[in-house]
């Protein structure tokens, strides 16, 4: 992996900074976030500012170039990857280390008296920008919103923004029907005095339309906004999309069955000159909910008197808690993607002792054999296939460069899922396929042990994720070990593959308290730079148990622990007829006597 | 135990809110807080307005009384005290439960619109106003400053504010001169470019002038306020304490070693104006510290521009991490502590078969036994001795009223500790003295491996104890239980039993990590509701490990686990001369065959 060279376009970018073309007053800073104007983790190619900057491609990381440094902060996911991506103009910040400075404190010690500080106020989250903005300001400086982005100004060959076709899901795979979402909407919003509801969140909008898009690589979402008020829903996208009758006919846009759920829609780049409108016709006792994550831009629109920003939004925690239907779909899109990895599995032992299986290969055999099993839509997210020190790389995507081969001496983690129609996967299994170090070993029993600590865990209702986090370290830390990343991210159902409002990790308190139907991964791991890395992943679906004494929940593991594995995705591989990959997991799911 | 009665009190309060005589108009409602003007978690008689005016006196709630309702916000250590001690005018509202509204949407529920809620700002923390006034005013109400207690209104037979003899500390207790600590306070100024220090809280305070008190019972505290600047050091106290030539020596106040430690001090009372005329004496980029739970009147003298507020001083952190002397001196005082308690246990198995132990006699007895011991100066709390069903309430303080009889049917847990003045103790043991039942040994058995699990951790360098609350529960969860409190406090040495920044709870997220040198409380329990309560305490110090690969701390029990109780306690005993007590803890630390 070669660095990209950023030494020129640093150059255009400060020429830019300094242009009162952009922005009245010289901007002495430029802050680019990683986002998009909906503020989605993985972002369409026309978004992708961070990475045009600097290079690094990973999920997550905020560039900020003044006019002297250009610094990059990210997390321990990525730090080996960004290092190896980013050249030597920049700086990168390694974010939960003690000596790392916040973005705040750095810019502080690093600007002028009196410093403006611009950024793209679509890209920039309202609470990011108020906590951004006040300890700026606090020092002197100020935060500026500068409207015409300043990376699309000076990156010539950007790509258009995707418009692909939608699907409409019927009940079968939703389990809920759009119209009764509203209305679920609607008792929360008038539970809580609230008469609009602006949704930003590309997820949320798939969820409540029962509709799916191609617009961002691995997430089945659309670019679109909404606006739910107790009589009307305003739906803004690209509405050459909506010419499809079956689409037509699904959100009911010619014949709605009742006028409080009729369909108003409107161009995608129409929701700030509406939103406008309908805060200006607003009564005294009107309020706006807005997820405090939704773009600055955006909720600045809503006068401060009538917003109510609030963490997560209704949708965020009803998508959150899986109905029968959807817990059923993602158990089977489960099974389907276990017959495709006992596949794989076999299949790698085979071919690794003829030393032709690469990383890349191995991760193109598993897209190819899922991609066999039925409602297959594509993956999750990009397949992390890694051997030996690519292992320790924790987001590690294999590239022509450092595509290393698999053998028998190395460590292989295949961390890797589908979006099925019926659900979305991902799991990750470490394997080696000779005879591991005692280390390796060692260290696979401790993160082992984590994973089933998480997935046993019984704990009370009310119980936030954040709690369970330590179980998943325990072995680790007896042993002065530790993973740079948290436990658990919620698993949307035919959607992003990371989703809110619950998690497991030690780096968030507000996070929603876990409850029965939520689906979150359970992923420790221990990853030796330079040598080797070990996760081991399950989704787990929570679950009410039986109360010994008071009332309690409990994870059950979505992919199936040993017995159950045999027993359920063995049926399936028989019905598939698939011998070789039964044959295997028959071998490995044998009593160790 | 009979509830307060408070109908003519809240009649007089209710008239006191509508005189304008206080404020310049009528209040809908009043806040009653905890605390004193240093936010003291136990404070004196003449500070227990929320006592006087509900009846509860446990150590954490809030009153808030309207013109039509009074409701009282505890946590769950208090839920079944509070509702004992309070009346039928108060509704009780119980902390950390879903259905239970926070005060701020409570009041909201309630009030008439455009309401002005009043509050003493010298007993509300200045983290506190911001929170409670920005929630009002957001739904039209608004939060006042009414400079007259409205309590110390109504309540006739209010006491004085203590002034009880100070005592200077010596390097051997202390292990760090005043101008050392000073020193080390005006670095940390330095390095954040700070150039005032207000420190409000009681035991901060006495902690840098290596000074004690006795304003507060339990607290060894003493009444004051001090401002340290660059070379200035201000402190705010009852002059007429400050005439003793050793305690003038100790000070040096009337020869300074040198200038910039001279200590100047000033009238209680005139904390108020001396700050103003600093602030306006101040440069433009002067910035003053003070903690976000001082309070809001202090706080608020400080411009907005000039403030630095901070969740934990400088002082917090460094009275924290104790110092080799204190480290001895907490060890010295756990094994005089141990001595007590094993002349206890001996006392009570030979007594209680006889009917005459109480609740009362066995806590009075174990002050006896405690005061035998050098450098005793009293207790660190009121002594929770509780048997049965008294059990159950988790800060229970034996009243003659509802005061038990120790038998061989009944748990008896005792919760206590004492301030001797090298170190202050906190121990918990819950006993039976026949045989209990299997549920009482099962849940007992929980608590046990609770205790041991945080005990024995071994977490990375900058771990939140937060994070290790869950081990703590871990074997309760499984069986379906758990306990409404935290798992352990910081403890002070010869200072409050309480105390920041550092702890292990689900509650907080803003915990200090946990240092070498910490030393905090292990107290898991479970509690029966009206049959038995169960909790096991040690107090644990934070060591480093030898690391088996990265750096890493744990916990060493400062009382001392099993066997090495009996050599350290046991050598104690035979040197003291107290034979029964050695027999038992000779029989009691045999090793289980």
């Amino acid at each position: 992996m070669s660095p990209k060279i950023t030494g020129e376009l640093l150059r255009q970018l400060r020429q830019a900074m300094r242009n009162c073309k952009y922005f009245s007053e010289p901007l002495q800073a430029y802050i680019v976030p990683s986002g998009d104007a909906h503020q989605s983790e993985y972002i369409a190619p026309c978004d992708c500012r961070r990475e045009f900057i600097c290079g690094f491609n990973g999920s997550a990381g905020t560039a900020i170039v003044t006019e002297q440094h250009a610094a990059m902060w990210t997390d321990g996911r990525y730090f080996l990857q960004a290092s190896q991506q980013m050249d030597n103009n920049w700086t990168l910040m390694k974010m939960g280390l003690k000596e790392t400075p916040s973005q705040e404190d750095w810019l502080i010690s690093v600007l002028p008296e009196n410093s403006k500080v611009g950024v793209d106020p679509w890209i920039i989250a309202a609470d990011q920008w108020k906590n951004m903005s006040k300890a700026l300001s606090g020092a002197g400086h100020s935060l500026v919103a500068v409207q015409d982005n300043l990376i699309d100004a000076v990156w010539m060959d950007r790509p258009e923004r995707p418009s692909t076709q939608l699907r409409a899901l019927g009940l079968d795979y939703t389990g809920k029907s759009k119209a009764d979402k509203i209305t679920t909407l609607r008792a929360k919003m008038t539970e809580r005095k609230i008469t609009w509801f602006v949704a930003t969140a590309l997820d949320e909008i798939a969820w409540l339309f029962n509709l799916r898009g191609a617009d961002i690589e691995y997430n089945p979402v659309f670019f679109a906004y909404a606006i739910v008020g107790m009589n009307t829903i305003r739906l803004f996208v690209d509405l050459k999309r909506l010419s499809d009758p079956a689409l037509r006919d699904h959100l009911q846009l010619d014949s709605p069955s009742k006028p409080e759920l009729s369909i108003q829609t409107f161009p995608y780049e129409s929701v700030y000159t509406e939103l406008q409108a309908i805060c200006a016709a607003q009564g005294p006792k009107d309020k706006v909910w807005i997820c405090d994550k939704a773009s600055c831009a955006l909720t600045q629109v809503i006068p401060k008197a009538h917003r109510s920003a609030i963490p997560y939004t209704p949708l965020c925690l009803a998508k959150a808690v899986k109905n029968a239907t959807e817990i059923q779909g993602m158990k089977m899109a489960h099974i389907k993607d276990a017959v495709a990895l006992c596949e794989l599995f076999a299949w790698l032992e085979k071919e690794i002792p003829k030393g032709n299986v690469t990383e890349i290969s191995a991760a193109d055999k598993a897209e190819e054999l899922r991609s066999q099993q039925k409602d297959f839509v594509g993956l999750s997210f990009p397949t992390i296939s890694s051997v030996g020190p690519n292992g320790a790389i924790i987001h590690y995507r294999p590239l022509p460069e450092t595509n290393r081969t698999l053998s028998l001496n190395e460590v292989y983690l295949i961390d890797s899922g589908a979006q099925y129609v019926d659900g979305t996967t991902d799991v990750t299994r470490t394997m080696h396929f000779g005879t591991p170090s005692a280390f390796e070993k060692e260290c696979f029993t401790y993160v082992l042990k984590g994973h089933i600590a998480v997935s046993a865990a019984v704990f009370p209702n009310g119980t936030k994720g954040h709690l369970l986090d330590s179980f998943a370290r325990a072995a680790l830390w007896d042993s002065g070990l530790d993973y740079l990343h948290g436990t658990g991210h919620g698993v949307g159902c035919f959607l992003n593959v990371h989703e809110g409002p619950c998690g497991i990790s030690y780096k968030t308190f507000a996070d929603e308290p876990l409850e029965a139907g939520m689906i979150v991964s359970d992923e420790p791991g221990y990853y030796e730079d330079g040598s080797f890395g070990i996760r081991i992943e399950n989704v787990v679906l929570v679950i009410p148990t039986k109360p010994k004494v008071g009332p309690r929940y409990s994870g059950e593991t979505v992919l199936l622990p040993n017995q159950k594995c045999r027993e359920v995705v063995g049926a399936e591989l028989e019905r598939q007829g698939r011998k070789d990959a039964l044959e295997w997991l028959i071998r490995e799911t044998q009593l160790i006597a």
